[in-house]
């Protein structure tokens, strides 16, 4: 069942990226041990930016965890390309919410974890590509109506 | 057959460019009809730099055909990411060969054609590389060689 959410999600989002006017690439989806063992989620490319993220479904606010290997695998990609690493969850009947790679607590085991807290503070998808520049902001939008107006 | 030549193709082609320190995605296998509609075969990354593979396996040299709406995907997905796109080729018993999607060919019902004589003078994949800095050229080794002699 969490497979089959996971993948719903993952759905969803590279059609929001899409329509967004990113590049997507998505994992494959057979074999998915050799996938998780090689390919992050998602790839979101936007003018040579580079966004990696892995997708996490959820339906209540929680820790989440994640395996040191595929925490390193992720580092490995985004440094090769240049780009920037998230974990991006969809929490049941709210927006996606997204933070950096870099957040992640170690634990003891070597594994690690997103903190509930963080989530709940955490940013939106839209408000990180706009902090990005990769969406229009607010002010985008009155500049540019200012420009046609005037 | 050709599809699971093509795979194997592609395969090399990833662990090739992994080794040359490239961030790899490659297309789902899966359900090929949909994937084909929408992702290119292989997205190679590095430091930004975005290069958009179509792959394409041959015994001999001939004329490569590729259908309009391949063609305008892959247009679509490179202008998108800020890459460039190539269709590279494995010649049985050669090196990887590579041709820049605008050198191909549209005939007279849409779809497009590289011919053979573009192959045969086309570059090598490690040229291009060279060419794009993304891999060390003879002269980087050389200067290395100097400031590590020097």
């Amino acid at each position: 069942v969490g497979r089959v959410k996971g993948y719903t999600a993952e759905r969803e989002l590279v059609i929001k990226l899409w329509k967004l006017g990113f590049a997507v690439m998505r994992a494959p989806a057979s074999g998915s041990k050799i996938r998780k063992a090689k390919y992050p989620d998602i790839v979101a490319i936007k003018s040579g930016k580079v966004l990696v993220f892995e997708v996490k479904s959820r339906s209540k606010v929680e820790n989440i965890y994640l395996r040191s290997e595929q925490v390193e695998k992720l580092r490995e990609f985004t440094e090769r390309s240049g780009g920037q690493a998230y974990i991006v969850i969809k929490l049941l009947g709210s927006d996606w919410r997204v933070i950096e790679l870099e957040c992640l607590e170690k634990m003891s085991n070597g594994n690690y974890r997103l903190s509930k807290e963080l989530i709940l503070k955490s940013k939106t998808l839209d408000e990180l590509l706009r902090n990005l520049r990769l969406i229009p902001s607010l002010e985008d939008f009155i500049k540019r109506s200012t420009y046609e107006g005037g």
